[in-house]
């Protein structure tokens, strides 16, 4: 997977919390999955699929920069990981992989999204099953750390 | 959601698990999510594209089930949710959508898939995040439960 096509979710990210929910993460540096393995207690999982491109991309947070991240977007404090913490969730993933979408499009990578799915339960991991490579950029905040993994087929 | 978007999923697990892990499986009665939460320890999620629609769909085993599948499908007797049950897991994922892809298009639906992601955590949930109708499809075996919950944007 070129760099290219990673930098376009990084600074989805860091735009999204930022703008959003005055939070600021720092990037890690990236990795290639097998080496690694993002834990975490929710999660966004949203399927990409172009005319040349399938793949996939998991946003994993730690349960506090989740709750976190929910009183600072919708000033409302919530102390556990409910209904409402994944509709926020499924939104960012949406935010984060649109805001990527439109950087590609211009450098010539078309795709479009599905739906996404949220992940809720204490410390799981998310795998993403395919023949190219996968990659994971940690984040780390005062709050907690997230996880982005993306893979493409190619 | 149409009935005739449903059964070719129910269609999909039952044909794949019966043929290629001699698993036998009863389906329940679809429920429409919000009145039901489906909970597993291993689960697939693959995004759907088309021109038209979007959507996602999940499938969730309880570990004993999918332990089960494990050792039918691989002649290998497991004892936990390791990565050769997430690759599996993964497999059954692409496999279920992939029949019912061919059986929709027949019917003038067309989409593509996403690579799937496979997630794995003792009891998680999966809430897929959509303006339209979720579908919660329950079965039943002799080795514990399975759920598949679909969405489509309309």
């Amino acid at each position: 997977m070129k760099v290219e096509f990673v930098n376009p979710f990084i600074n989805g990210l860091l735009n999204t919390l930022s703008m959003m929910a005055q939070t600021e993460l720092r990037a890690g540096k990236p990795k290639l999955k097998d080496d690694a393995v993002a834990r975490g207690d929710v999660s966004g999982v949203i399927g990409m699929v172009g005319a040349q491109v399938q793949g996939s991309l998991s946003i994993t947070f730690e349960e506090n920069l989740a709750l976190h991240v929910m009183e600072k977007m919708l000033g409302k404090k919530v102390t556990e990981l409910n209904h409402e913490v994944a509709d926020m969730v499924g939104e960012i993933t949406n935010m984060i992989c649109g805001s990527a979408k439109g950087e590609l499009s211009e450098k010539g990578y078309e795709f479009n999204m599905a739906t996404p799915a949220v992940v809720t339960g204490k410390n799981h991991t998310i795998n993403h099953q395919v023949d190219g490579p996968r990659v994971i950029l940690p984040f780390e905040s005062d709050f907690g750390r997230a996880f982005i993994e993306i893979c493409f087929n190619k």
